[in-house]
């Protein structure tokens, strides 16, 4: 089956688009010093991402937006870094370096290239806030936030992309899900939508092992956005 | 008591930001030709906007998104507008004509005076899909869409002007809303909003009657966007 151009695209963010393990590092660094392994510190924290949506996922608790969550499994990795005497002020500012990650090289020309052609939103697991401020720092030119807090789940739970289409007023497969991560794109096809892949080989530092290339036929595969706007141009 | 400067404005869209009596018009006329009233046709249309909501409102109706609520109130004017045997492609097309609402004269020098200061979004009653596709008409510079379809429920309820500051990550009072209709005002300072009133006198044509002026002590009374923009500096 050859899918119809799609009409928008939808991507994940977090390692897709910014670096958010070099961009933590670098808050945590200028917040504690050197003598915190500020990349082990952004690596620990992310590591607890995935589990603490895992109760939301399965019904057990209510949606609680990313900032929240963030919040909380700041908190549980303090005690293994020896940062359990910091102020409340800094953990609160230093949660919100989430809202300052830096793009990848090649996002906002490939974003600029993409504009003209198609809708574009994030499909992430950040709320609707965090989304905004990321896109203000990173100049991500999003038509309007999609994602977990729509949604009120969180990925890769079908209904948080079959909501991105919807509220774009567009079928599933008229748009397209654009990620580094397989797993991602494994639930967006399931869902319907088509499905874009580049690799980010740097999103986890030296060693990565996963997601270094594409684990199956998705519609799309490329080097990075720039790569990907001149195939769907 | 003096509010702090806000942190976001947030918008009424059709009248406050856009034309919709001359674009709707517009379209009906170079659909149905001179023979139709296309002002009247533009006015009957609209004048079933606020009781089409009425029902979701009152919870006797789940919510249903704008596009479909404008259609259903095309379909009620066929007949007293003698459009009955208009082919249902036509209709579809025409149902559209609210995504290209044009911009009044202001408005894009206003919201580029606003951007580099405030989060600006809309807090329409227009569905997302319908928001987005005017934004990129009219040039309206969102940092995301809010409104009904987020808060699942129609001005002026209070929910939707509270569901829009808690997506920005703000609290009530840190957002302002912008409207050229007192009773958006009412609603939004009800909620706990700022508010901002400047009056679109040709929204309803010549012989407007309301809306011609503030009609209470909002925190920002101006002229247009661009009045507005320069009292904010």
């Amino acid at each position: 089956m050859v899918n119809a151009r799609p009409k928008a695209l939808i991507f994940d963010v977090f390692g897709t688009l910014v670096d958010w393990r070099g961009s933590v590092a670098r808050e945590a660094r200028s917040m504690f010093g050197e003598m915190l392994d500020a990349d082990a510190f952004a690596r620990a924290w992310r590591a607890r991402y995935q589990p603490s949506m895992e109760n939301i996922r399965n019904g057990t608790r209510g949606f609680v937006r990313l900032d929240d969550l963030h919040r909380e499994n700041l908190d549980e990795i303090l005690a293994p870094f020896d940062l359990t005497d910091t102020e409340e002020s800094r953990l609160s500012q230093l949660n919100t370096a989430w809202h300052r990650l830096d793009p990848w090289p090649d996002v906002q020309e490939g974003m600029a290239m993409l504009r003209p052609n198609f809708f574009l939103a994030p499909c992430s697991n950040g709320n609707t806030s965090l989304m905004i401020r990321l896109a203000r720092h990173a100049g991500l030119p999003w038509d309007t936030i999609l994602g977990a807090e729509p949604a009120q789940d969180y990925k890769p739970q079908s209904k948080v992309y079959l909501c991105s289409a919807d509220w774009l007023g567009l079928q599933p497969d008229e748009v397209m899900m654009v990620a580094a991560h397989n797993d991602d794109l494994v639930a967006a096809r399931q869902a319907g939508l088509q499905t874009a892949f580049f690799p980010r080989p740097q999103e986890f530092g030296n060693g990565q092992t996963r997601d270094l290339e594409a684990s199956r036929d998705w519609d799309f595969v490329a080097t990075d956005l720039v790569d990907l706007a001149k195939q769907l141009r």
